[in-house]
């Protein structure tokens, strides 16, 4: 690395020294690291960035966030950073951010509302250029946050929030598929593994359980509370196990759910799916290798992730609410694959 | 929230206003929000908060960035956001990085080290308090970026980098553990899944299995590559079962890996531990609920992130390197536990 000196003294190159080495104006400079508003030649560009890497020169992000109000950050508000489905959705974000010359800040929630209202106000003070959120919290709580400076995409709300955008997965559809499928197999005591249970039809999933069942003219099926967690999932189906009627089916609405829900079942030496048949939801990898393997309703993170990111860059060409489609995949646990 | 008036106008709350309506100096003010340089007592602190949030006063972290040199931010860069152990690094990383007043921008490498690079110029480039970086490429290609100015934390060498700190899971130690652990088991035919095996002796893992056998004065078992994922602990085990001498343990050096194994031991019928033994590495909660259950030399995540976060904010207290321990834990798969 060549580094700028005068006489004896080092110090850090600026835009002018860039701009002398490639023979461009200063504001040539600015529109290459920029990204514009203007566009510059090829040619040109790939001089000024010749220049400067031969002066080690770095355009400083900070200072030029406070210029043009634009901190090409995108901040990121999530419930924890661990859960497998989320963290396909994240690494999605991150790269497609990065291809739109954004960076992404990532901070967690632990479902926590004070936690996330101290991060939306961090993220707000640091100039970020939207937020998006998976939110731990009923979507008014966040009412009050001014949303003029700072788009907020919120990333897995089924209802518009005024004033925010919305992109979710349907998550109702998705549930009435993967019931209908079970019923399709014969199965007659299905039992559902909801990781919201305690919120009853006010949880899109749920209303989704409830809609199945009457479109089947059928008794709506057991629902055990299971948090979303591989514990929850164990838990939860050694209840079903000790009921008087024991299900012969199991929809899990999280992968992590019927993760826990396959090591109950053999731990109880239940055959799956001879005895128990099993659907889960969200299609991670994991799913695909489990013991059988897992039918699953599959969310599509990357298209998660585009509609979020086109929301949050480009809100006035976005619908305010898009709800995404899912696709079941056939494997093991449900007895389409042997 | 109360708005900062003056006649019909509104302004943005100053930080002179929450001073004024706290009855504290504007430094005062200063220094709850930056926690410290001083130390603030609670009741003040409580009360300046307190005016802040019914002035709806937000401190410009940019502008204050600008001003004090530090942007209270640490800049992470990793392989990927969706390896099941790295994201609980990632978690207790934004977790006690908050604690401590930084926020964290995570960005991911994707292996690729130009992506590498490109990330190190743009954290710099936002003034980041320090790089913590899971490397995807050999140190030395770091060597030249200047860290002076931004202190480099190197999560997974295992050797000392010049001018940067390393933590680390002390591979070669726990490679040794599980290998003892399986020979204890009266296992001969020992393989391995080996994320690097590319690498040989280069990596960390490979020289604790070739020390184990030489320990025990044993042949040295087959080593084969499993690209730390799933479908490369899958293919692997496969490829073991195919051998003339297939082998009666497996120690896979990553969970992804073992699950992969399990897999494929189900599906050729192979009891486990009964015809092969298997002990995993990482010991994340995946590796609890499988089946059988996986033992596993357990790397501790929180431990990681603590020692992180420690040498990036304070590198002059903290080793250049720092070796952590791991622990077995005995479950089904390795016939401890029934």
């Amino acid at each position: 690395m060549v580094t700028a000196t005068k006489g004896t003294a080092t110090r850090r190159a600026t835009r002018a020294d860039v701009a002398q080495l490639a023979q461009v104006s200063t504001a040539v400079v600015s529109y290459v690291f920029n990204n514009g508003p203007r566009n510059v030649a090829p040619d040109t560009a790939e001089r000024v960035r010749d220049a400067a890497r031969k002066l080690g020169y770095r355009p400083n992000s900070m200072a030029r966030a406070l210029r043009t109000g634009s901190s090409r950050t995108i901040g990121i508000i999530v419930p924890d950073l661990s859960n497998p489905f989320f963290s396909d959705v994240y690494d999605a974000l991150e790269t497609s951010a990065a291809r739109n010359g954004y960076s992404t800040m990532f901070m967690a929630s632990h479902q926590d509302p004070d936690k996330e209202m101290d991060r939306v106000s961090k993220l707000i003070a640091r100039n970020v250029d939207a937020i998006l959120i998976a939110s731990a919290q009923p979507t008014s709580a966040l009412a009050g946050v001014p949303r003029k400076d700072c788009p907020f995409v919120f990333m897995d709300q089924t209802q518009a929030v005024p004033g925010a955008k919305c992109v979710s997965t349907d998550f109702r559809a998705a549930v009435q598929l993967a019931v209908h499928h079970l019923i399709g197999h014969g199965r007659r005591r299905i039992a559902m593994l909801s990781g919201k249970a305690d919120e009853g039809l006010a949880d899109k999933r749920i209303q989704g359980w409830y809609q199945a069942f009457s479109d089947s003219a059928m008794p709506v099926g057991a629902i055990e509370q299971a948090h979303y967690t591989r514990q929850g999932g164990y838990e939860a189906t050694m209840a079903l196990l000790d009921r008087d009627d024991p299900p012969d089916a199991i929809f899990a609405d999280s992968d992590l759910e019927a993760i826990g829900a396959l090591r109950a079942l053999h731990e109880r030496g239940v055959r799956i799916p001879e005895d128990i048949a099993v659907v889960s939801f969200d299609g991670t990898v994991d799913s695909g290798y489990t013991w059988p393997s897992l039918t699953v309703v599959q969310q599509n993170a990357q298209a998660i992730a585009d509609c979020v990111l086109q929301a949050a860059l480009h809100p006035d060409d976005t619908p305010d609410l898009q709800l995404l489609d899912t696709r079941l995949i056939p494997r093991e646990s449900c007895g389409c694959v042997e």
